[in-house]
């Protein structure tokens, strides 16, 4: 199968969908789309929520940010990806792809087998969490770091109270440290200000309130490089 | 269920697993292990290749080298992961796993659902490459990354062939430069370099053959910070 690495024996997503009638129903609900070479057929955010199988050629998936750019991976046939990440998705060669939403695709799964939806769940953190890894290295400088990881998780985990946003980190600073890639003086040091500075204020260990989701979040994007 | 985000109500993989009687026979394959908290449970090319759930605690998932570390994720409650990666685990918490041989399971896994080994072999190779991509970006020096990643090309994917290994990259220098998180003229530079040292030599567009695996990897490995 063109363009799938040497020496991988096992079946792709699309024929093992095609093996059985199971496979054959959900494949069912995907549409074929093309699309020719250098076309970009997502970008961060897309309004749908698709999980993607690549039929033929080959995609790019890229991460860009204030005219840097970094590619994740390159898809070819047998491939799985999903549209609603930060991630540019762009054809390299012309391109076949097939794509279901996702809320679809786990019901349907779903109802053949209740580990998959559970697996999807548990891998998608995973690369949610190496691409936002990948893109604190890559575009933001080493200071401000720890204010882009302390407005995503308020961002996606946080609970709204009388004060603010209410986030549980549960972490150490040595371990915030390395999870943004800083060290633990730099994070120290900014955690210590933002709090000065109203934007962030310390409960217990780990717990913390962000006062001003709009300060942290210029803050986090004052990088100049 | 603590340390799980709040708001995700996808089931986790151990519910799902308890759910149905496939899921249970699947789940008798694998065996429970405790740590205490700052355990080191896994270390990178562990030498069983398994599969794990976490049932109860947190782990810390990270990249180390030369002195330096960065973690890849936080894994709590019905997080998945494997321990045949490039990563170590260790637990921030007393802990509680499930494993189970990565073949063991998805033997049986296929047996229900074929579904189940396309999408984690899928998953797998993303993963694979956003540990690179993060890798390259924090310990490797921006001008070494393009023979780290051929190096890891012609390790993975490369055919034995007469004069060397043959290995199709199938990508532009553009590309290529995207890819390892540098520029395009640092990429070609070293590209040259690299040629004129014997070390690869390039075919046609895309094709190489690496002639010097051994002094690749010295040079891959020469970063000095």
């Amino acid at each position: 199968m063109a363009g799938h690495p040497a020496g991988n024996m096992k079946p792709s997503l699309i024929e093992a969908l095609a093996q059985d009638s199971g496979g054959q129903s959900l494949l069912s609900h995907f549409t074929e789309c093309k699309y020719h070479k250098r076309h970009l057929l997502f970008i961060p955010y897309h309004k749908e929520n698709l999980i993607f199988l690549v039929k033929q050629g080959r995609l790019r998936v890229y991460l860009a940010l204030r005219g840097k750019e970094i590619s994740l991976a390159i898809l070819g046939p047998g491939d799985v990806y999903s549209t609603h990440t930060r991630a540019h998705v762009e054809a390299l060669e012309d391109t076949t792809i097939l794509t279901c939403p996702i809320d679809t695709f786990l019901i349907h799964a779903n109802q053949q087998n209740t580990l998959i939806a559970a697996l999807m769940g548990s891998v998608g953190r995973l690369m949610t969490g190496a691409i936002s890894t990948i893109e604190n290295l890559y575009f933001n400088c080493a200071d401000k770091r720890v204010a882009v990881y302390f407005y995503e998780q308020a961002a996606s985990l946080g609970q709204e109270v009388k004060e603010g946003i209410y986030v549980k980190i549960g972490l150490t600073v040595d371990n915030i440290a390395k999870i943004v890639g800083s060290s633990r003086q730099t994070v120290s040091t900014l955690l210590s200000s933002m709090e000065k500075a109203g934007i962030i204020k310390k409960l217990n260990r780990g717990e913390y309130i962000v006062r001003d989701m709009r300060e942290l979040f210029l803050l986090a994007n004052s990088c100049s490089e």
